[in-house]
């Protein structure tokens, strides 16, 4: 019964944002078929990276707004589980 | 007539891994859809942007051995553009 | 009076860590000054910024662990401001 | 005899910012010091990884506009490996 996470609220708006990063994904596959400059190309992949980012950088918050908050206010051992998944995910965003 | 890059020979191989990445952008989609985990679908979100990386990271080694090297060999201003070009877009995938 | 953050109780380790980060910095500039090759410079500027990043996330860890959760647990407005700062930091840590 | 790289003729410049780095990287121990505010400290290790990008781009650029283009225009074996080398390095920077 608990499918409420941080970013059901704006699920529409993720799901739009990531079939649109679905559009320039195959807008890539379109510039490398029709053999477009590698510089071109180049480009457009750091847009799509750009893009990837701001979906995660957003379900971060909402994670860290809800989930994370929730655990935090009911204290104990599952606050500091969460805690703890959060900065791991933190950590592979800044690596990746 | 020039419409050979760096990447024209491996072509294939880069439609292939940009059609994995649309398939990884559309199993983000689904994971929202269904209310997953938001750990969960940063991981896969980082591992999308991961997998772009790579693509952009061997895009810039085909053009540096092909377009780049073919301008420095020929000289001139050209050359320099090329070399100019090549560092703003290592730049771009730097700092996205 | 309230100078205890998240890092306080690891304030030792954290010194320890960017004297290690100064003293790379410094052997950059020996390198630098050696006409060491570009190669070999550029490896070491990575590794200086890995070693930054890895500061930045425990950082990070610490203050949503200390700062945050006890704003979370207080509530109100304050909270919603942490959680706020909290993601521009991290947002600006994923961008940089 | 052969010291000369392609940050060579920019040298003066590199050390100064390497310097200006350095101390930045002081102020953040004295920031840590005297109980700063973690987000503020954190702000300021993301000012010290950018600085250092954009001398890691700087030294890259000076790399493939001088040692890696000498070897191109030379050609054989040795200009492959520039390429390579120039790649990994890329990759490295990409990923820190």
């Amino acid at each position: 019964m608990d499918s409420v996470h941080g970013y059901t609220s704006d699920k529409d708006a993720y799901l739009a944002r990531l079939r649109r990063v679905e559009g320039q994904v195959r807008g890539l596959q379109r510039m490398v078929d029709e053999d477009a400059y590698c510089i071109d190309v180049l480009t457009q992949v750091s847009a799509v990276t750009k893009a990837l980012q701001t979906v995660a950088l957003g379900l971060m918050e909402d994670h860290l707004g809800h989930c994370v908050a929730q655990a935090v206010t009911e204290g104990g051992p599952l606050a500091d589980e969460k805690l703890r998944e959060a900065s791991d995910a933190i950590a592979r965003l800044v690596r990746s």
